[in-house]
């Protein structure tokens, strides 16, 4: 994995790390590689902003952007780019992400964030939809994927059969 | 704009078309062709499975799928289809978008579905947010998001520059 | 209770098995057969497609679908069939099933779910409605359910001495 | 329609007439003859208990119970009868149904309530829902079921039909 | 304390009786009498309506009553008695007792639940209440209660105390 | 009505006194007099805490506090009074009453607030819980509010024939 | 009001002046001028950063920032500047300002925001928050303030009188 | 640390201790001498009043108020006194901080509270927002906090070179 990174992953602070190596793993599994660091929109808004500004120019094709509470690192940084940003909201306070997602989803017009799930699933579901961006113009992405959906299918029905066998037959 | 269609937007029904139509306004400003119907996750599931599947052949490059209350069309598209999904989240139902939002960004792992704000200001999200993805393969499309970004940055300072008349100079 | 399943017990995932087995054991304590599998709405929809299409014909007379997060499972499923569906909102996400809930619970006019209590709770309640729905052409189910209300009286009753012994007489 | 009713539809305020209606027209559509009237849970419960007491003998199939704000109608109702119930939750305080649903659809193990949506949607649904588990001993009415789904997928087609008018060809 | 109980302390289920005991242990601090059972809104709901029905003649002055999830139990008991009853709803679903504060606090005009905070604060204060409603007839427990507010000032200051000599002092 | 006052009803603000005659009016209903006046438990502190440390020598048995947004007043009331105080959490800002009731219900051990529904359905209830704490001392009202039982259950029952007459006899 | 501004006012938009004026307002009853303009967080980053970075310089001692939605205006402004910065969320979308509140008030450890109600109220009390910090170093206002609550009291109490003179005395 | 403190601390129980230290702690590290007590809004509502109305006198400059559930302290506070209020609200209650959180920032227009985060982060936050507000009359405070925000920038730095070190580098 010594490619050049098409996908630039950040997050808010480095106890998300556990959560955001989600989006890097499924990449990694794709043969697609990313860079990962910490940028956050309120300690570091320069470096956020700066690291947005010039992801383009570095050949990046996506960010993902992880941040709890009032999330505001992927709105941050989609105003420094036109990339598609893909934010990914984090459980990080009592109130369990619903603030993260809210701070998330809900940009105003002009500048979008492409929201997925909180947490985990979100996490990895983020590295799945920058494949899906990176496979418009990538076949063996592409190609990857479709087959990735077909393991995806046989797992559940390997695990339909074992949930079956202990049932009465149809 | 007689060009063949890279964006689909599909709407659950269709009195979802006032707010729909902000997506396929702005991919219009940018001489993008979009192809809108209609198509029910409930009452023609084949349809929207239909859709969802023919559309990579068609040329389709990016699907916009816009539903209120158990707003599930997005993510039965996304299952149909590798290309990216986006969803809006739309206000039909007295929780004023909050189910539809839930419905549309909590998906599972596995399939992603890109969500943007609830309503009108996100479904001209989903517009400009396809565009970004557009713009990964076309170059005319990102140095028109540029400039757009620019001319949304003189408006908000021409607007400044009106709310200021009325104030103190600094 | 090797006589064929007149209730099909669906899940989105086999991590789903521990809660929806509350419907199985409840149907299995009334002697009714129930088949319990695994279909995602997202990584299986052809799947869960057939499973719901094909239910009738196979003497299914209820399904009962479970699903967490943006819960598509149920309605999916009752896209498909115009059997009864009840759809149980899993607690599978840090918003606690209410994502679940809204996703199952607020489905569009035509294709309705009919939607019992998050989690457990809810799944033991989905075997019991089903019996409900077949006790309407089968007398054994409706007096076998008639008796299982006196004997939950009962119970409550007994716990309310237990709870009264320590307690002040009325 | 002089046919005895089938369903019983008990609202707890004859406020909601205009949206429980929405039950009663749908089971008028196919033919299938309901009884609509008041009951409080808390201004009458007797009257509430008797009439789900006695529903069963008078040739009840299904009772549709539609509440606001503390929605207890339902549960009271499920209390004293097995038949299956189906709860409507109203949309009849500031906060907009929020409380009618929890107070519908989170019933304890023991007692179920099949909850469909908030207001107007879910009364139209409980009527439909009411025809799915009718159609489980009435061939005609799973006949009529069909045909309505086709129906209902044609309409939706018709409206999109509508809609691509507009739309650059796919 | 022989004394006859002036307080009817009700609950859905034997579980909730860790909580509901701090309302008959704040009772018994001052003196008062309380009968404490279990009676379900929906599993025993003729024992419910008994209870409330019977509370006047036997001397109970105010009834409390607990419950979780669709927490119906007080608005149940209220409406069949004229006698104060006082609401706690139980934290005993994934939504943390929202749906059971909402079910009980929301009735609707014309039966009132005089509703406390969820779970173990609400017990204890669910008891404190009915000392003040017994208070508007019972010197003693006027008198009690005062030395009893007088008490929780000086035990606040002592803490207050506390903490302060680790702090600089004012 | 020139009795001296029972109950003493505060409200946060004038743009109140809409919503809170409900409560004054069911009590003029009884007979019962009541005193009417406006405390903010933040503009005026010393007020609000001043009438409620004399309502009791002033011979006030219940004090209903009605308040809006971050609804302080009851509790604040409650505070300085050892008599049963209702809160009534009015529908004042754009998350629609949820603030106030949190702000009324919630209170922390030791100092209940006896809190209604969320506008003029608890502003109503306020009155009537109120007459029914009068109650334990006053037989009169006792008897009044039997009739009113009564009578509210004959006006459903009214409302019920009306329904009826349009529907298909049970 | 020719002096120099010691309040920043910004507004993501310029459809928030009608909001955003109350603070405005309030701090010219007081005589403090104040400069008000838009900034968009994600429109104008640059300007938003700009703005907040100088502002201490020019002789701002407070600023104040309101906005919708994922408001994150108020977060980006604080994280460019050590001047406390107040967040006004604004009612902009379905969901009502509670998203605008979390993403203002939900600031992660290091860079607070000093966030105020929901809408106008809050706007209003920015302005009065604005001044009760710059009477630290300010007698006068300190003063002022001082006889603004005096007279809000009185305010209060003449609108008591009003109320009052309508009920029974106490 | 023996200089007069600048800083109330105030929390509604000493349960709430460790949260609240994060602000004492905080204003240690910068120097800032803090007095930190307990005062209950509701069970002592005098103590509250006069540690708020002497508080000016004492030189103190800026009150931290802390609380949970139905949290008035900050408001009651604020009630009694011109100085800036920073609350704190506390996740002490199944509802996870949202009553605490909703019971602080809607005060109503005329006394502000300025609300930071739920829990540990907002008491750490509500100590930085102080020293804010303290740098606005003292320049040591001021510099203090920009070589704060400089070190916050140089930890995340830190920070983000240690997840890069396992990452592709861009």
């Amino acid at each position: 994995m010594k490619k050049k990174p098409k996908v630039l992953i950040l997050m808010g602070s480095d106890s998300d790390l556990p959560v955001m190596n989600e989006a890097a793993a499924v990449l990694a599994e794709f043969g697609v590689a990313s860079h990962m660091t910490v940028a956050s929109a309120h300690r570091t808004p320069a470096r956020a902003a700066d690291l947005a500004t010039g992801a383009e120019k570095r050949g990046i094709e996506v960010i993902i952007a992880g941040a709890g509470m009032a999330a505001h690192l992927a709105g941050v940084v989609a105003a420094h780019t036109i990339l598609p940003v893909i934010g990914v909201p984090l459980d990080a306070s009592p109130v369990k992400g619903l603030d993260a997602l809210l701070s998330t989803v809900q940009m105003p017009p002009g500048i979008p964030v492409a929201t997925v799930a909180i947490g985990k699933a979100g996490a990895r579901n983020a590295g799945i939809l920058a494949l899906q961006i990176l496979a418009r113009s990538d076949r063996s992405v592409a190609a990857a994927l479709k087959a990735f959906r077909k393991r995806m299918a046989r797992e559940v029905e390997k695990k339909a059969r074992r949930v079956e066998s202990a049932a009465t037959p149809l």
